[in-house]
Order: C-alpha cells, then structure tokens, then sequence
C-alpha cells in the first residue's frame, strides 16, 4: 500500500497522507479481500489492486471521519485534522480517496476493461452506501434523535460499515477471481459481520484499553453517537431519565461536562446496555458465520476459507 | 444537472448536495465544455454529461474549498460549513464529487468503451492537479511562506484554478466531438485563461461589490491567501512593512485584527498592487486569447468558436 503512495508533490500532501496507512491497523478489509479471491480459486497477484484500493479507502474514510466526529485520536496517536488543520486534513483524505480510485483504475491493464468495469462500478455504490450511512449518522446526532429503534442502527450499520468494510472487499474479491458480477450471496455475510463488528467497536470504545484500541475511551458519549448501547438505554431508562439524557444530548459534544459523561456511564451499567450490547453483537456474529457457510458452501476447504470463516469470530473478539 | 441530483435518500444529503448547484452561479465551466466539443463538430447531446460533471466537481471543490478557507460567504448566502456545520458539508462535497464521477461513468453508454474510458483518465488527472494545487496554497498559508514569486502564483493557479475549470472542460470537450484524446494544443489556452480568471477574482475580492461577487470582501486578506496582490506587495514594500506584514500573516485569519486589515490594505493601495494585478491579468488575457486562436486555427467560425474567444475578455471584465 505504502508503495502506491506517491513520493515528491507539494508538501502537506503525499507525506501526510502516507501517515495513517502508516500507523499500524488491522488491515482486515483488505485481508478478506484477498482471501475471498483466493478461497474462490483466484489469482492473489490480480487482486493486490483491489485490496490495496480496499484499505486506501478505508483511510480515507478514517480522515473525514474524524473530522465529521472530532475525534482526538486515532491508531495510538492524535488525528490528522488536529496536527495539521481541518483544511489540509480534508485535502489528504480527498488525496487519499484518489489514490484508491487510481487502485481501481489501474485494474484494467490487468483484468482487461470487463472485469475492471464491474469493479468501477462496484466501487461507485460502495461510495453511494458509505455517504449515504454517514449522513444518516450525522443527521441523528444534528436532529438531536433520540427514538431509534435496533433496526434503524442495523440499517445505519449496512451502509456506514458493512458496505465499505465487508460487501465491497468481499464482492471485489469475487469477482477478480470469478472475472463476472459478484453474485449477492455476499451481502447477509458481510451486513452481519459489519454490524457485530460496528457493536463492537462501540463497546470497546466504553471499556477499552487506550494502548490497544487507539482511540480515545468515551469518545462516543461526548460525540453523542447513536450507539446499540446508547439506543438501548434510551429504551430502557425511565421516562424522567430519558429528558435528562436528551437535555444532555441537545448540547454540542464539546460542551458536555464530565459529570455528565459519567451520569451517562453510569445509566449505560445500572441498564446493562453494555451487556445488551455484547449479546447481540455474539448473535449477529453467529449469523454471519452461518451466512458465510451458505456464501461459500460450494468453495473447497483452504485457509483462505478457514480465515474468512473465522472473522465472523475475530470481529467480537477483537481488543483493538 | 440538478435533474441528476437524486431526490429521497436520508436527510442532510441529497437535498444539501443541491444548494450551491441551485445558487446562481456563472456556469463558465460547463458553457466552455459544450462550446469546446460543438466548435470540433460534436454533438451537444453527448457531451451534456460531461458537462454536468464539470460543474458538480466545480461545486465539490467548492464546498471543500469554503472549509479550508474559512470562507464566509458563497454566491451571496452562507457558505454550507457555516449553516450546517463542518462534518456535513465534508460529507456534502464528497456527494457532489461522487455525482460528478457517476456522470462520468454514465458516459460509456452514450460514447462506448474507449472514448469514456479516456474521459475517466483526463478525470483523475484532473483530480489529481486540482488537489496538488489545493495544497500548495494551503501549505504556503500553514507555512507563511513571504517570498513567492508571481511565477509560483502562476503555478499554483495551473493547478489550482486552470486544470479543473478550464483545461479539463477543454480537453473532454473535445474528445467527446473526436473521440480520441485531446491533443496538448487547450493547455496553454486553459492555463492562461483560468490564472486571468483567478487574478480577476482576487480583485474582486478586495474591490469588488459583495451584492455581485457573493463572497465577503477581504475575505483573502482575513485568509491570508498568497494571491499575486500580496505577492507584489511583498516584493514592492520595505523591508520593516515586510517584517510587518510577515507578523500579521503569522497568526491565524480569525486573530487578524480590523485594523491589520486596514493596514494590509493601504500598503496594497500605496504600493499600486491592484493596478499591477489587473495589467498582469490583462496580459494573461491577451496571450489566453492568442493561444485560443492557435488552438482552434484549422476549426471553421461558428457561435461556439466565438464563444470560447470571448471568454478570454470575460474572465477580466466580469464583476461576479
């Protein structure tokens, strides 16, 4: 990936935005692309593009994402659009998106121009999904919402996450190796497994470990995000607790108290929503392993299979 | 182009993503793309996409433009990041980013394979200058860069102002009308053409009457924009107003005080900054002029071929 990011240009450019990809990730979304190309008999060489596309756009998405939720951190460090500014942070993550796009274009002398035209279009409605979660993500913490129900978050979680994260790689990857339209036996799979992902990404975000997880703990609470664990307390708080928490909520992020926080916090423990949470990420885990079986019922046994497989454990187990 | 905004979708997208397009803008850019490809014989039909894209890129970089520079105003109303905050308007750029590129996706059923294929190859070019250009000035800004010459503004503007808005428009104009790519002759014409386009602009943006130009003036003093205003007065001024100068574009736009403004002002005024300004967008103007001559030697009159030459007397006598 590193190597696809042009040296030399302009400063406050290349260089930055070579810092992220740089910082360690998981790199799971562009694992599983390779792994369903070459689960499906695919040639890993012809999909290197795609994958690295995969991650590429991933960062890209970290950049504004932060901006849009004014994150302080971000893999262990702090954001870009703290160190160098909200205006060259939304110029390096439109450089980045760029070079992702190129990823893709530069498929065609490799894939010949049928196979890389299903992926550019594969890569258009990823776009389309992703923006459109993020503006559903948006507009609820702007509309100050507070009557959502688990279905509203699932939906949100298809196209802010699974889309972008596990439909797309899982699609891409299919197709590299199968050399037509991904068929849409992927799309339970990589919803479900975004979704157990996405929960637990929001618990880790409660309970976890800075040094791991990379972003800063309780981030969520003062950006007001609409959580599984924030709607499940909603649901179940008593009625005087729920104006409390929408008062709370109506403010800015930035000028939500620490007691605040902590009065939110606490709520969050004596309603379990953290529990609520972890169960129903376990179960949507379990679904998408399920769901995987089916997907690729026909594919022989390899470890490409054996780790697709086994995300659908890694995404609710997973400390960063 | 607003009938290619999609209508539903979740709130704070699609109905955000049709502001600016519906603010009363110039429309240059896509008049010189449809003017370009009927000029060489092309069919206004087939180029219409194309056009369309030109112009929702334009209003992408726009909206991304605002943030980066703190703008107030755009087109006489607020600009998107201040009514609706930084985090949607990111969002809302790279809708209308992700509506241009489907335009021109959309080509290849109307132009085949290999014409739109080379439409999508100028388009990340294109992408690419623009974001180069974009941080070149944002960088210059970060790093109080005092001793440009007006041959690093000239650069800047190639890539900042004259590749997306003119060169581009040019070029995939008239590879819709011929169907191959577009000969090298447009650069020179689009380069010198948008860097008259862009001094013009800056001194509008000092001189200009707000009711028409519907940018807040002075708004590039507040920013500190190295325009070749500030440029010359840099060369031209003593060296104690140049260390002062050098101080008050140190601190950030929003700390600059009224009356450093005012200060900033009268040397620019002292010192016949405009007046150099406007004989240097003059001159670009005329050898603008000069190259559209070459460029469209062997193109038989037509309204279009006399459009694309007017434009070179447009772009400095405009008011707006």
């Amino acid at each position: 990936m590193l190597d696809r990011i042009p040296t030399g240009g302009p400063p406050y450019l290349y260089d930055l935005v070579s810092d992220y990809p740089s910082r360690i990730g998981k790199g799971l979304r562009p694992a599983l692309c390779l792994a369903t190309c070459g689960a499906l008999g695919g040639n890993q060489r012809e999909v290197l593009n795609s994958a690295v596309a995969v991650e590429l756009f991933h960062n890209a998405f970290l950049i504004h994402d932060d901006i849009q939720d004014e994150s302080l951190s971000r893999r262990g460090a702090d954001t870009l659009y703290r160190q160098h500014g909200v205006g060259i942070a939304v110029n390096i993550g439109n450089a980045t998106n760029l070079l992702a796009l190129q990823c893709i274009l530069g498929n065609r002398s490799m894939l010949g121009p049928q196979a890389s035209w299903l992926i550019v279009q594969e890569t258009e409605s990823m776009m389309r999904q992703s923006l459109e979660g993020q503006a559903i993500e948006l507009g609820w913490i702007r509309d100050n919402v507070c009557d959502l129900r688990p279905r509203d978050y699932l939906e949100m979680c298809l196209k802010k996450t699974s889309w972008y994260s596990f439909i797309y790689p899982l699609r891409i990857g299919a197709t590299v190796a199968e050399g037509v339209q991904s068929p849409n036996r992927f799309c339970r799979f990589g919803w479900y497994l975004g979704a157990a992902f996405q929960i637990q990404d929001d618990i880790l975000n409660l309970i976890g470990k800075y040094r791991k997880y990379g972003k800063e703990i309780g981030g969520d609470l003062r950006e007001g995000k609409r959580t599984l664990i924030l709607i499940h307390l909603f649901n179940k708080c008593s009625a005087k607790e729920g104006r409390s928490l929408r008062g709370i909520l109506a403010k800015p992020g930035s000028e939500r108290t620490s007691s605040e926080l902590e009065w939110m916090y606490d709520r969050i423990v004596q309603y379990e929503c953290i529990e609520f949470a972890k169960r129903a990420a376990r179960q949507l885990a379990g679904a998408a392993f399920l769901e995987a079986l089916t997907a690729f019922r026909g594919t022989p046994d390899s470890e490409y299979k054996r780790f697709i497989l086994e995300t659908a454990l890694f995404v609710i187990s997973r400390d960063r």
